[in-house]
């Protein structure tokens, strides 16, 4: 049976963070401090940048390897989060998705 | 063939964001902006709490359903923030770990 | 003597903490939560714009008024951690400034 | 007649920023999306950190320039936003405290 590639990933951090012994750090709140402390390095690839600047920058492999690098970490740091806090990121997600669907019937 | 629940998930923000002609809006910086805005909302749910705390608090339903809700929101930018800049966020993540794991060999 | 208007703001901040008992709330890592989870709700006011359009937008006295709020409640939790930390706030600005300015000498 | 240390201070930023030809940068957004990077730096001083090893930190000199250096950052892009956009942080943040005031009277 194929496993599922993003319940695949959760194991490896949970697994880094486990041979760490980084557990008595990751509880919520700090693992929420860090998922914001990434996005803010996740928008620096972005700063000063235009929103049409910011478009073309991808063109230019350094910013595509810094972006999938801030990208990276962002994600595994809320992984680890929804890992520690027993939530599921894919239902959680397609569940809002579902709700907004609802919401903005009408626009 | 099974698929992906995060490639299934990817295609269904996009399809939310196109139905809505919402791709003039999404730019690669303003996607990370909204990552941003919402990694902090994320962290406000455990504002005030103690590492200690924000663990106990899981046991709140409440808590646990705005968590969700904002793993949601967060989830959801940065996963259209890799569509629009053709970043696989698993490869990216599975990238990530290797390479510290490899740094942090001797700890 | 014309008291300074930062610092008689700085002793109206820490007296209304302390009128609430909040001191032991504010412990420096959890203000320096709170002034990030401003900081998200400031860049909020300019959430999809482009640069040009944010600079249109304050025509509008409804987003004047949400900015003048947001950079409010940025300024009061950054100024309290400075009281709690012991740091002198326009002190530090202007000794990165200089500091900053020496280093782009040539630019 | 002694000049206020803000204004003082407000001021050097902007001759700081116009001397390098930045307020082409210097849109509102933008602005507000530096001020919420420096805001995670200023986070990040204290990252793995509970409320009281914060606290505790501050008896550590290098702890107490990074966090000098970062509240540094914090306000003076702050303050570059607050003159683009007309607005005065000292009022803002004194309406703030008042009208918080009235609201937490019965508190």
């Amino acid at each position: 049976m194929p496993s599922d590639r993003l319940e695949t990933l959760m194991e490896s951090i949970d697994d880094f963070a486990r041979e760490r012994d980084w557990s008595r750090f990751h509880a919520p709140s700090l693992l929420s401090m860090s998922v914001s402390i990434e996005a803010a390095e996740l928008m620096e690839v972005f700063q000063w940048m235009s929103p049409t600047e910011s478009t073309d920058s991808l063109a230019n492999p350094e910013i595509r390897e810094r972006l999938s690098d801030e990208v990276a970490d962002v994600l595994i740091y809320l992984l680890r989060l929804c890992s520690v806090s027993g939530v599921d990121p894919i239902e959680a997600a397609s569940t809002k998705l579902a709700r907004n669907r609802s919401r903005h019937w009408d626009r």
